[in-house]
């Protein structure tokens, strides 16, 4: 089967005669024009079960919740502000009515909470699995949209949000293990950090952006192959949360693991230029009363590369593909 | 479980609170602003494998090009020019490289034919089925814009396109009958009417639109339950095509029945002003080269009535639901 790395290669490919001021495949959402000064920005995640999720541990709302804020994280990345969604579903017969308006309920209170109109959508039968697709749509002025690529050698590498913690909990929720249920809520309830990606797309200090969804190894590397960089991570800055040590330690994992490859934080990694971080940190924590943390720099070569208390280190890990390596 | 119409309806009632020039659920397609004269127009459509197609026979070019044109088709109802697409596949593992490859390569190519660009979307693995959701995203002026709501006491019903073929196709595939390649043709790679919508958009005489997908008897519904209208249907206008006539008379199958709840068509059904029909039948040939078909006209009466050369008849029928009553 094509990995889908190459299925977007394969796209993007398609989408090179995309017209400029269109972005194509790659980036976390793409964008279409409203004016001349402001984009739509529209995003489509997919969430399958026993893919992304699994029936045993997800109540409706959660579920709803998720499929939800997973599609708002694109966007926040991007620096949109949400205005419209579709939700598509295909429902096996084993669903309950009951189950169905739950799910259908939360996601219409919580659109109407985030003042979001629901415009459309599609339902359908499935034989078997239960299928999500959401397909969300917001709005950005086109000089306040952030992508990818913007990163540049010597940018500081910061971070808003928590790692590892949805990941711990969703080796917990796969093993079956009981209590810790902060670490749970993390990956089943993930809010997207809408007003924070609202808040760094009017900074031009931030010169690249990505929601972190996959672990944070993977989407940084994601954001320097896009920047053409490398970066340096240090790994005394990550330091796992009370919660997280507690729980690792229980679990007998480890934190870093969790906030490397752990995935389903819906975090923002962006790169700020090292003489403009202490102002936006600042800013940044009056505004949200919790810190932008940079956890290291842009390096021109292309690698990623980690350093415990400045001094280079190797860290094996095993990148975060949803349940392949858990259960 | 709920059936699909009862969840549009719990979603249209949390879409009342949609801002006037803003569509909610419901429609073939929803709409949202790009200027104060012209929209977006957006559709969102599930293709579920064993609910809305197999791959017994449906080769990886044919699958793409119907994933594609059923969501132009729900453009084409509302009027739209169709300008770009996001593609969300969910793969099982048992599906080829060559496989996934011939599917991306088809709809590529037929996006760049229609001149549409590919700006987005998300590939995941899927435990058991393949399920594909695609969005199109098209535009149109205010006030060519169409809608299911429109049609009036008086106005005649009209057809463009061909009705049943891709039922009696869709038939003989599920049964496994070899022959009736025509039929079947219609069931696997239907064509939008893309161009036949836009025309339509630009005639104000229109008065109401909405694509055939799941046959004429429960679309024909939708439009009257939208507009609270009913409709009188001369049987006599239904002649089926050679070819179908031709495929029911060997496989045993009834032609009407076909037409009326074959499904899969995605012909278009409108109503325009008696007064206005001859003339936009005469045009509408003129530039598409076969005829738009009056197929009866709209009532006061919120029934739908059939008649057989003008006396009242009844007509027993199966509604189309895809495989339900297939196989």
């Amino acid at each position: 089967m094509l990995r889908e790395a190459d299925i977007i290669k394969k796209l993007q490919h398609a989408t090179t005669n995309v017209p400029s001021g269109v972005y194509g495949i790659g980036d976390d959402a793409a964008f279409f024009p409203l004016s001349n000064t402001v984009s739509y920005v529209i995003s489509k995640d997919l969430l399958v079960e026993d893919t992304h999720f699994r029936l045993r541990y997800f109540d409706p709302e959660s579920l709803s919740h998720k499929a939800l804020h997973v599609n708002l994280s694109d966007l926040a990345a991007m620096g949109a502000t949400p205005h419209f969604v579709l939700l598509g579903l295909s429902i096996p017969q084993h669903l309950t009515q009951d189950w169905i308006e739950r799910f259908l309920e939360e996601f219409v209170s919580e659109c109407q909470k985030l003042g979001i109109y629901l415009i459309g959508g599609d339902t359908t039968a499935s034989q078997q699995s239960l299928f999500i697709s959401v397909t969300v749509i917001g709005q950005a002025q086109n000089l306040h949209l952030k992508f990818r690529d913007g990163a540049k050698s010597g940018d500081l590498l910061c971070i808003a949000g928590h790692l590892g913690e949805a990941g711990g909990g969703l080796i917990a929720l796969e093993r079956e293990i009981s209590g810790f249920e902060d670490l749970k809520a993390r990956a089943l309830r993930p809010e997207a950090l809408i007003q924070e990606g609202i808040w760094f797309a009017e900074r031009p200090e931030v010169t690249a952006m990505i929601d972190i969804s996959d672990g944070l190894y993977i989407d940084l590397s994601r954001l320097c192959q896009a920047s053409h960089v490398g970066a340096i991570v240090e790994l005394n800055t990550l330091q796992p949360s009370k919660v997280l040590q507690e729980g690792c330690q229980e679990m007998n994992l480890d934190p870093l693991e969790c906030i490397f490859t752990g995935g389903e934080d819906y975090a923002l990694l962006m790169t700020i230029g090292a003489e403009d971080y202490p102002t936006v940190a600042r800013d940044f924590g009056n505004t949200f009363g919790y810190p932008l943390i940079s956890i290291g720099s842009i390096a021109k070569d292309k690698d990623v590369i980690l350093t415990q208390g400045g001094i280079p280190t190797s860290f094996s890990y095993t990148p975060f593909s949803h349940f392949k390596e858990l259960g």
